[in-house]
Order: structure tokens, then C-alpha cells, then sequence
């Protein structure tokens, strides 16, 4: 059988399909007599049989005993459903901390057969390269994968952030000459540079759609604000920033696709489904996606299929929600010829279930017309993907961290001074900005000793400025003396560093700067190691051991102390400079409101603590 | 205010939406305080309001103010319905015997903005040529007007018929080249050629998916038979050809876009409808189109607002219905982010409506931005269009027909001859071959002398070849001496005359030679001339005397005693040489059937009437 997962256009497979539905030429694959999940008519229908004829489908109906020849491998399907493969609408590959490979080989068995990959964090480390080093890399996957085009690198600016790179209008363009699969624009998080004008983002969107292509978006304020509609004048068709039906319902209103997350830290669906269960609007223009998912979650709760059995736990009918994984999310990216539904023509990517169709339990996944995996096991193995040695060694520090670097010298010897605090919210991707009355002893402000306090700095990591920056953070509850680093630290994984003791955030720089990327947890008693070599984002080891090291960095956090819900997410937002309302970036401290955007601000100030 | 209908794409305009959006422009026009048709959501939304910026919706919201300036033009919906202008997903401009200009007159008023035509007619007589001349009319209108490419020219091949023109593969892939509005490849008539492996079939299905364009359908074997999914397997995604529930519910679940008639002569969507309405279909890929509709039936009846009245007459949901001559069809073409809906971006293409919604009152049209129609009365002129001359000359026939020409000799001197005779049936397309014994005087086949029987004749008309066959129609009705001849006789529109006088069908004939097309009646009391001098298909003359010059064609007819529903087109489709069962070309007698395809015949036969 040929292994590779080429997915070859419909206009070059024509004859061969006709020819096989008709009884001329043999099927490669066939699947007999199941209940077939119609998303395109909303139906089950018993006794279907499926027809395949390399990487797509040859013919759906009740017979298929006409195509069936000597080579031609037969499933039955009896007792089962047979319904398309999942589709999820909007990924970070990286934030799985996975090669596509392995996240292909996690999600597979689960029965996600494509997605939409915002290759955002990658993009920041090694712009356009970076983007087309992992659409090679899924180009090599049995996924129907497809990628959009980061548009926010940098997200806030060169002048309130050092990037690895950076993508304006003219990048943007380049991408879409790469190949069909390059969809569109990832999300278009600079929502009030698209309202007021910005030239580079309207410049993005431009080059967008005169490719043909798609604009995601990424609106925060209140979908009740005015400026939604102008948001949308843009050409902006889908967003995934719905936390409430009113998102949802306002999108959907305005001609957007609205995609309602699940992540591991964004539990959106069970309100924002309520806009279909409770408001009764067209589902057709709601999908279900995951954003972030770690790769505990993966392991633990699943992918896609975990996004429709949740669903429908929210009183969705089962053909509904997989139409919102499905149908809707091909047809919101110009792909319900190709992929999103079981009909002659399309691309074989089919799932078999067992028990209840609710259960969305997967228990056979075909991509492209090949049976990648049987009960919860790849049953082929995937080509490997080789990245270039620069991207192995993308952590550029000009000297090793020491203790002192983390000290904060105060402009005065001793007494105390009023301080800008990062303050930490649980389930929360904004912050908040506290005024704190620190002591300073010997011009050092004293952080961490039993205040409750920790530090956090930031050590530019791309270009070996050297460029560093200390502030201070409260709500990571560290209890006994503790540090992590890591390179993972949105938008610019700059080299993020936060701790009570400056000695322990030393060894934790210094380990994730030896490892070449990762996460590292130093506590008095041990060191927990999670390298993540490719860019400083992603583990070059198999999923399972990913997983592992994964939550190895959770428990090390939990038991010094960090009982954040998904901590390490949390943690890796507060250098994100764009999302209110105090963060810390290599050039300082950046506060960010809606009414005043985006500014640095000193450490110190002349305000009193209320 | 600029009167040229030029619709910028979207990207060119997202700088000036987005001004107009937040306010810092002034609107071109405004509507404010209407009850919204949203299609996207399915809902009607009361109090909203719609910006517009030239020929796109900058804002859709509760609150216009902001970007009402000295120039804007607003107009007040309250106590009215908005709702995006009615799309008709499958047309035949031909069938009206009006020009473009003339058709966008007819339907503007009635709520018409935009429409998908397949100038199958003028290709059958000028070839890619006489597309292309529609297409630059098309351009001149105010319509969201998309041309297809017809696919089947000659209908039934060069052996069985003359055309003025053929359409291939290279055809069509050149036809592509000539802008986006040319949306894909018009209805596949020759299905069986496309499931039993035609090249040319399949070719032009794959020029038209490797130019990313769509390719409609046209499938008239039952939807229960084998080969439909073998027809959809060759990437055929939208089919018209639907007349019961489950025609459409096929389909539907094969992937495709069922589209679902209400022409003058077709009257499907009574029983299609319940497709949705009682079987209870996701109505999303059904779509409402009138295929072919009368100058006469426009004026009486309407165009896509008849339709969308009698579907809501049929117990749709108003907005349901709304969706399916709308937002549906725009998907179906991958077109929603330009029309089908009142969104920010969209072409503002928008209708007011008053009365309930049920009525499907428009009392004024906006398309491309600009007031267009008003109480059913245009209210700005349309731009002419001039046809080159070749096209105002198009019946070449090299002699004055004469009554000899209209003689049947036979090769008996006398006695009687077993005869195929073409059995017209009343509201059917297809017709019925029957074998009748005839007498024979003097070798003269006696055909009409009070046997209830007419002669049927096609001179060819294209390239001047003097081609001729004369047979014998059954079931014409005319109960007096009379003929009529026509230049419109599909699909290959050479002249076709009937008549029980061979005297009056050489009369006939030299009318419609001497008009340059059209149609003539001839009785013992009178002629009846609608002259058609565009390709011998459409008159130059204005909606209303096209419209008056129909209806007396109609009523000559019936006053001759042909009182056959719709009587002209289905005389005009008694040469069309591709539907069972006996037709009659220039070339000959054709025989069609499914089982043994496309022949000639003679007239003569050897066996014996039963």
C-alpha cells in the first residue's frame, strides 16, 4: 500500500472515481453497511456502504459489491457509525508542545482527521520560516492540516518587545504562494489597529483576501461594543473569542463563523452553545475548536472527539454537533469540496464509532483512504521530520544568568517604595495591575521574603541583546523557595523567568538555556526538566513521554505550591503584551488598557498604595 | 452619484468600510429602523439599521448616527422588512427572449440583485463568443451577475445535430480566464457520457475544478438509480433537475446543492419543498431558481419573489425560505462574503419589503449600492449594450423555403407507410414515439388532413449547409390550418417549423428568415411575428412590448387550437435531441433512450402499427 499521505486534487482524480463508482476499476477500501452520520442532511441512515478509491471517495449508497475486486480492503461496519473524520477549526500545534508529527499520532486515534493551524508561536521565533518548516512537517501527515498565516509577530510592536521575527503584509502575501493549504490569516489579535486603521493589519487582510483566502479574528471587548461591525467591515469572518451566546449570536449576526473553544484552560462551550440550545440560532455557522490543548489534555481527555461528546452533553443533537465539527468548519475555509463530509468526491477521511453516537467513541480513524488507527492505536507509523540545526538552537543568551541578575536595585538605599505588581487571576488570561509598598534594604527591593510576592523577569533570548527586565508578580503561591523558567512565553517566548529566590531563578534560566528551550522547575529539593528543543516551543520526543514530562512540570508546580488551574499556561501569558492589564516584556513592564493601548510603564511610581 | 454598477473587490474596499464603520467618513446611503432579514443567524431582528460605504455594507447595527454626513442619502425602514436582495442560483436569461439589460429591468423591481446564468442558448448558436458578449452586458448591469459556461454544446454531438458552435475542454478552461464572475460549468446534461467515462464530460468537469469553480448538474434518471452517486463522484455539486422530495433529499446527502424550480413550465418546488418540510431535511443546501421563465410569466406572476412566495405558501418558515434564494446560494457559488446577506463587507444588495414578510412585497431595491427600483418602477436607466452585427444576422439559410420544401416523399407511390411519429405530451419534456400508418398519394406522404397530425421540420440555420428533415408531430391541437416557425428550438436553435399546411409553413419559415429570428404564427386570417433578432433568441426591444409580443404568440396558438400549458417552449423543445424519447434535428429523425442512447432513425419503418 502507498504510505504516503499525499492528498491529491479532485480535478486529477475524476476519471479514477468515476470509473470505480461505476464497477470499472477496483476500490481500494470499502466500508460495508453502517449508520452513516449525514452532516450535509442532517441525518443517520442505516445500512450505508462507503466506496474508496485511494485518498478519496469513490461512492456512498447501499451497494457497494459492484467495486469490490481482489485488492480492495473491506471493513464492516455493521453495529458502528460511520461519520467523517473530525475537523478542528482553530489549533496552536505549539501549544501541545508537540512536533505535528506527534501531535498527528495523538490525535489520529482520537479521530481528528484535519485542523487549522495558527503556527502564531513558531512565527515568533522564526517568522515565515518557521510557519513553512511546520507546514512541511504536516505536509507528511495522513491530516487534511491546513495553515494560516500569523499576523500579530510582533503582537504589540517592536518597541514594546523583541521578537525573533517579524510578518507584515508583504509576508503575509509570500505565505499564500506556498500552496493551496496555506488557508488564510490566523487571528487577527490586533482588533484595534484593524478598527482605528492600522495600515499593516488592513495591509494583512488585503493580501488576504485577494488571494482568496480567509481572515480569522480575535475581538475582546464586550460583543455588545459598537465597533464589533466595523471589526467585521474589515473581511473578517470568523472568530474564536466567544466566552458568552451573546459572542456567539452578535458573530453570527454579522456574517462571522463563530468558533466555540474548548481548550484545556478555555472551557467556553457549555455557555456559548447555549446561543444554538437555549436561542435557537443557525447552527450553521458554529464550530467547535480547540485553540490550546496540552498534551496532558490530549492524553487525558482527548481532542476533538472530547469538544463533540461535551457538546452534546450540552443538549446538542448529536448530528448537530458533528455538523459544527465538521461540514461548518469546511465550508467557513471554501473546503466542503475536499474535506467536512462523507460524499462521493471527497477526501476519505472517515471515522468508525461504537455504542451510542453521543459517546463519540472512535474506535477507527482512515485519512486519506488509509486506516491510520484501530482502537485507540496508530496503526502506521508516520514519516519523521527533521528541523534545521538553527532551530535546535534557538535560545541566544550573550551570558549565563547568575543571581544577580534578578536582583531589582532601587533608586533609594532603604525605606520602601510604591511598586507595580502583576497581579495573577485563576481562569483568567487578563491581570490586573496592583500598586505595592515594597521595603528596600541595601537598594534592593526586597521581593519573595514571605510577602508572598515572586519575581519575574524576562531575558531577550533571539538576537542576544541582552536585553533583561524584572518586575514583580503576585498570585503564584509558591510556599517554599522556588523558580521556573521557560522559553515558552507568549507572544515572543523570550526566556520567561519567575521565583522567590534569585539563586533558584538563576539555576532555572540556566537549565532551560542549556537544554536549548523548555520548561524548568528548580524547588530546594529537586530540578523538573521539560526540554523543548524545536524553537524553544516544542519537544522533539514521542507524545506519550511529552505528556509525562508535561505534567511532571504541573505536579513540581503544584507541590511548591502553584495550584493554578493549567498553571503552566497561565504562567506562559504574562509576557503577552497585548491582553490587559500589567505584563512584563524585555523592555519593561507594559500596562495595557482600552482606552489608553498599549505603554511602557516604570516599575516604581509616584502613587501611594491605597 | 456615480451610475456605473462597478463592483470593487472587497480587499480594495476595506480601508473606506472601515473608516465609514467607525465614522471617520461619511456613508454614502444609510437605512435606518427596519425589521432585518438575518439569514447568517436565521432571526428577525427589529430596529436595525445598515451603513453603506459606494457599492458594500460598512456597518450593520442598531445606530447609524456616526456615519451619517452631509452627502448621505438615508432612508427610513421603520415598518419595514430589510433583507438581502433575492439571488436566482440557476437561470436562463434566454428563455425570457430578453436582452440582460431588459432582464435586469424585468427583475430589479421585483427584487432580483443577483443571479447565476448559464447562456446555454446563445452557445449553441455563437459559441464561446456569445457568452462572452453576455457577460459584458451582464457587467453593464446593476446584478450580482455570474455567468457559466455551458457544457454541453452541441447537446447531443456534431452526428445528430448542426450548432453554430462547439464547447470543449479548452473552451472552458479559457472561459474561466475571463474574470470571477464566471463562477463554473453550467448544467451537465450529458450525465450518462459523464458516468460512462466521456473525456470531453470529464474534461470540462476538471478544467472547471482546477480553476477552483463549481459544476452544476442536470440528472434526469431517477434519483433511487445506481449512478447518481457516480454522477456526484465526477465533483457535479449542484443539480436543478429535482421534481419530487426525494430528488432533492438524494442529492443532498450525495454532497450536492439541490436547487429547486419554479419556472413557467416547472412547477417543482410544491413537491420538492416537503424535501424540508416534511421529511424534515437540513434546508441549508436547497436552493430556489426558476431555470426558465417566460417574458410573460415575469410580468404576471414575478420572478425569485414569486418563487419565495409560493415556497413560504408552502409552509416554509419566511426566513427559511429567505435563506434558500439567498445565503444558500451564495455558499453554494463560495460567494457569502460578497452577497446573500446584509453583513459588514457584503455587496449592498438589499431589498425593503412591506406588508408580512409571508407577502414577499418589495417596494424597493438598492443593488450595488444605489437605489434602483422603487414601488416596482425603475428609478435609474440601465446603460444599452450593442450587439455586433453578425449577431443581429444569424439565420443563414442559403434559399426562400417553399411549400415543395415541407413535402414528405415517399418511396411508395402509393398506399400506406408505418410512420414514427413525435408524440408531444402536455406539461411533460419528454415525448413519446408512436408508429402510425399514413397514406401515401401520388409518393406524397399525407400528413395533416384531418388525422389530427402536423409535419415537423428543422432547416438548418447556422452555416448555411441547406441541411433539412421534415417528420411528423402528434398532439399540436391546431384545429384549423396554421404553422408556426421559430428560431428558438433547443439546443441547437436552428429553425423549426410546424404545421398541417406546407403552404403556411414556408410562410413561417420566411418570416422568422426575414425578421432575422424569432417566432411567427401563421393562420389563414393572419401572422403573429415576436421578432428575436439577437441570435435569433432575444429581442432588442424593451421588457414590456417582449413581454406583449409573447402573450400574442400564446394566444395566436390558442386561438389556432394548440392550447398545450406553456405551449411555445414546449414546441421549442421538440428538436431538443438529447431527451427520450423521438426528436427531430436537422439531420433527422433521433431516437433517445437510456438503455440504447442517442440514434438516428428513419422515418419510415418496417413494422406495423400495434
Amino acid at each position: 500500500m502507498d504510505m504516503t499521505f499525499k492528498r491529491k486534487p479532485l480535478a486529477d482524480c475524476v476519471p479514477e472515481l468515476v470509473a470505480t463508482a461505476r464497477g470499472d476499476q477496483a476500490a481500494t477500501l470499502v466500508i460495508t453497511g453502517g449508520k452513516l452520520v449525514n452532516v450535509c442532511s442532517g441525518e443517520i441512515l442505516a445500512g450505508m456502504s462507503v466506496g474508496i478509491q485511494g485518498g478519496r471517495i469513490a461512492y456512498v449508497g447501499k451497494d457497494v459489491s459492484h467495486m469490490i475486486g481482489e485488492g480492495t480492503q473491506v471493513i464492516d461496519a455493521s453495529g458502528k457509525y460511520i461519520a467523517p473524520g473530525l475537523l478542528d477549526g482553530h489549533c496552536h500545534i505549539e501549544s501541545t508542545q508537540l512536533t505535528v508529527t506527534e501531535f498527528a499520532r495523538a490525535v489520529l486515534p482520537l479521530g481528528t482527521t484535519g485542523g487549522f493551524f495558527d503556527a502564531h508561536e513558531i512565527a515568533n521565533v522564526f517568522g515565515l520560516k518557521g510557519i513553512k518548516l511546520m507546514l512541511d512537517e504536516m505536509r507528511g501527515t495522513p491530516l487534511a492540516a491546513y495553515m494560516q498565516v500569523a499576523s500579530c509577530v510582533p503582537s504589540a510592536g517592536a518597541e514594546f518587545e523583541t521578537t525573533g521575527a517579524s510578518i507584515g503584509p508583504a509576508e503575509v502575501a509570500e505565505a499564500y504562494t506556498w500552496g493551496e493549504d496555506v488557508i488564510g490569516l490566523g487571528e487577527v489579535m490586533n482588533f484595534p489597529g484593524v478598527v482605528y486603521g492600522d495600515e499593516k493589519m488592513l495591509g494583512e487582510i488585503q493580501a488576504t483576501l485577494r488571494a482568496g483566502r480567509y481572515a480569522d479574528g480575535h475581538f475582546t471587548w464586550p460583543s455588545s461594543d459598537w465597533r464589533l461591525p466595523v471589526y467585521a467591515a474589515a473581511g473578517v469572518t470568523g472568530d474564536h473569542e466567544c466566552v458568552t451566546a451573546e459572542d456567539v449570536i452578535e458573530r453570527v449576526r454579522l456574517g462571522m463563523y463563530a468558533k466555540m473553544r474548548r481548550g484545556s484552560a478555555w472551557h467556553d462551550v457549555a455557555k456559548t452553545i447555549t446561543a444554538h440550545t437555549e436561542h435557537g440560532l443557525d447552527s450553521r455557522r458554529m464550530m467547535l475548536v480547540t485553540d490550546d490543548r496540552s498534551s496532558e489534555s490530549l492524553r487525558d481527555e482527548g481532542h476533538m472527539d472530547f469538544v463533540v461528546r461535551h457538546a452534546i452533553s450540552q443538549g446538542v443533537k448529536p448530528v448537530t454537533a458533528f455538523q459544527m465539527a465538521t461540514i461548518n468548519t469546511a465550508e467557513r475555509f471554501g473546503l466542503s469540496r475536499d474535506i467536512g463530509s462523507i460524499t462521493p468526491g471527497s477526501c476519505a477521511d472517515i471515522i468508525l464509532l461504537d455504542g451510542n453516537l453521543a459517546d463519540v467513541n472512535v474506535v477507527l480513524t482512515i485519512a486519506a483512504g488509509i486506516v491510520v488507527a484501530e482502537n485507540g492505536v496508530m496503526t502506521v507509523a508516520l514519516p519523521s521530520f527533521q528541523y534545521p540545526a538553527e532551530v535546535l538552537a534557538s535560545v541566544h543568551l550573550p551570558t549565563r544568568p547568575t543571581a544577580e541578575d534578578f536582583v531589582i536595585h532601587a533608586p533609594i538605599v532603604s525605606g520602601s517604595l510604591a511598586t507595580r505588581v502583576i497581579k495573577v487571576l485563576e481562569n483568567h488570561v487578563e491581570t490586573l495591575e496592583l500598586i505595592v509598598n515594597l521595603p528596600v534594604i541595601e537598594s534592593k527591593l526586597q521581593v519573595g521574603a514571605g510577602n508572598g510576592l515572586c519575581k519575574i523577569a524576562v531575558l531577550e533570548r533571539h538576537k542576544g541583546t541582552g536585553n533583561k527586565s524584572v518586575g514583580v508578580v503576585e498570585g503564584i503561591g509558591f510556599h517554599e523557595r522556588a523558580a521556573i523558567a521557560m522559553t515558552v512565553a507568549h507572544d515572543s517566548h523570550n526566556v520567561l523567568v519567575i521565583g522567590n529566590d534569585d539563586e533558584l531563578m538563576a539555576q532555572a534560566a540556566n537549565a532551560v538555556a542549556d537544554a536549548q528551550g523548555g520548561v524548568a522547575v528548580i524547588t530546594a529539593t529537586g530540578v523538573t526538566l521539560f526540554p523543548l528543543i524545536i524553537a524553544g516551543l516544542m519537544s522533539a520526543e514521542p507524545f506519550e513521554i511529552v505528556a509525562a514530562q508535561s505534567a511532571a512540570i504541573s505536579k513540581a508546580l503544584y507541590e511548591a505550591g502553584c495550584t493554578l488551574n493549567y498553571a503552566f499556561m497561565t504562567l506562559s501569558l504574562l509576557a503577552l503584551a497585548v491582553i490587559p492589564t500589567l505584563r512584563l516584556s524585555d523592555k519593561g513592564l507594559v500596562r495595557i488598557s482600552p482606552e489608553e493601548g498599549i505603554q511602557l510603564v516604570p516599575l516604581f511610581c509616584e502613587e501611594l498604595p491605597s
